[in-house]
C-alpha cells in the first residue's frame, strides 16, 4: 500500500481512546448506591451507548437542527431509566449522570503512548463529541491533544464527510498526511474515502475486527507508536 | 466591579502570548545572513506586522471572501520587501519567512505560568491566526493549551463579536465564566462587550496602557496567576 508521511494523528474518542463502558457503568452502579436505586446499570449504560447511533442520525441526514452530545445523552436517558429500574433518578441526577460523558478513564496505554506519538505527530481527538467534552475528556484523563476536533465544530456527525475534511482543512494538511484510529470499522471506511490514512485499534467494547484493507491494524496505542518509530 | 467564576481563560497570542518582534525580527536577520541580503529586518517585520490589521478589515467587513493569516502575510510580504532592501528574496524565502510566523518565543514568564493556571482553569488562545498557527505555536513554545481557536474557526477576525461568542459557545461556558488576556485596548474592549471579564497584560511591543477599566490589569502572565490563586 502506498502511504505518504504521516504529519498528524486524529483519534476517535468513546471506545478507541477512552473506556465509555467502564467508566459509565462504575459511575452510575456508585450514583446508584448513594441513591439507594437497584437498577441494572450495566445494561442501561450499554443500552444508553447503543442509542446513540440512531439518535445522531436525524441530525446528520439535516431533518434535525444541530444538537450536541449532552442534549441527546439527556434525551435518551430518560427514554430508559425505567426500563432499568432507575426511573426513581431525579432530574439533577441524570443531568449529573449524563455530564459523567465527560469524565472517562482512558485505555490503560493510551497516556503514556500518545505522549509518544505527540514528539512526532500533532495529535487530537476527530470524535461525535462536543469540543467541551474533548477538553474535559483531557484534563481528566491527561490527554495530551494539540488540538481538539468535536462535532459542533462541524455541526454534523461522523461518518459525514465534513468531519474528515474540515479537520484536514483546519490542520492545513492533505487528507494522506492524517492518520484516523479508530475501532469502528464505518468511521474508518468513511476517514479512507475522504483520502486519510487508518488504523483500526482492538478494543474489548467495540467493533470485534477490522473489516477493509485498513493501513494499519494494532492492539493499542502502544502498538502502533511502535509501529510509527515514536519513542 | 461585580465579576462572576472564570472557568476558562482565553489569550491572545501575537504579542501578548508570544513575541512575535523579537523572534520575527531575528528569524529574518538569520535568513538574510544566510543569502547575503543585507536589508533593514528590523523594519521590515515591524511593517509587516503593522500592515496586518489593514489586511484583515475588508475580510470582516465581509468585502473579501474569507482569507488566512499565511496567506494574507505572504502577500503583505510581496508589498513591502523592496522599500527594506530585501527584493532579492526567492519565492522560496518568502514562503519559509512567512510561515515562521507559525514558530515564536513565548515571553519568558509565559509557560510555567500557563502549567499553573491550567490547573485552575481551562486554558486557550483566541486568535486572529488559523488553528494550524495555534498548533504550530504550541508545540515549538511548550503552551500548555487545553483547546485551541483560530480565526479560521470562525472565519473571520477580531474584534468581530462571532470570535467571543462563538469561543463562549464551543466551551459551553457564559460569556461572564470567560477570562480575556490580551497586550490590546480594542480586542479587550470588544471582549467587554460581549460580557468576557478582561485582563490587560503589559507587553513592551503592543498598547502602551490600559484605556478601559478592564477586570484585572498585570505586569505579565505570572502576575495574573498570582492574582487568581493560580499556584
Amino acid at each position: 500500500m502506498m502511504t505518504g508521511a504521516i504529519r498528524a494523528i486524529l483519534f476517535d474518542t468513546f471506545g478507541t481512546t477512552v473506556d465509555w463502558q467502564g467508566s459509565m457503568t462504575a459511575t452510575a452502579q456508585r450514583l446508584g448506591a448513594e441513591r439507594g436505586i437497584d437498577a441494572d446499570w450495566a445494561g442501561l449504560v450499554k443500552e444508553w451507548r447503543a442509542r446513540y447511533k440512531p439518535a445522531i442520525k436525524p441530525v446528520r441526514e439535516g431533518k434535525r437542527p444541530w444538537t450536541g452530545f449532552d442534549e441527546l445523552h439527556r434525551e435518551e436517558l430518560d427514554t430508559i431509566v425505567k426500563k432499568y429500574g432507575a426511573g426513581k433518578l431525579s432530574n439533577t441526577d441524570r443531568d449529573i449522570l449524563t455530564y459523567s460523558w465527560h469524565f472517562l478513564q482512558p485505555w490503560p496505554e493510551v497516556v503514556p503512548a500518545l505522549y509518544r506519538l505527540k514528539n512526532k505527530f500533532i495529535v487530537g481527538p476527530l470524535s461525535n463529541g462536543t469540543v467541551r467534552q474533548m477538553v474535559d475528556l483531557a484534563r481528566y484523563g491527561d490527554l495530551p491533544w494539540d488540538v481538539v476536533f468535536g462535532a459542533d465544530l462541524f455541526r454534523t456527525y461522523k461518518p459525514d464527510p465534513k468531519l474528515y475534511q474540515g479537520a484536514a482543512k483546519l490542520l492545513d494538511l492533505k487528507s494522506g498526511q492524517i492518520l484516523l484510529v479508530a475501532a469502528h470499522n464505518e468511521d474508518l471506511q468513511a476517514a479512507n474515502k475522504q483520502g486519510l490514512q487508518t488504523c483500526f485499534v482492538h478494543r474489548p467494547t467495540e467493533d470485534p475486527k477490522a473489516e477493509s484493507d485498513f493501513t494499519y491494524i494494532v492492539d493499542d496505542f502502544e502498538h502502533l507508536a511502535r509501529m510509527l518509530g515514536a519513542v
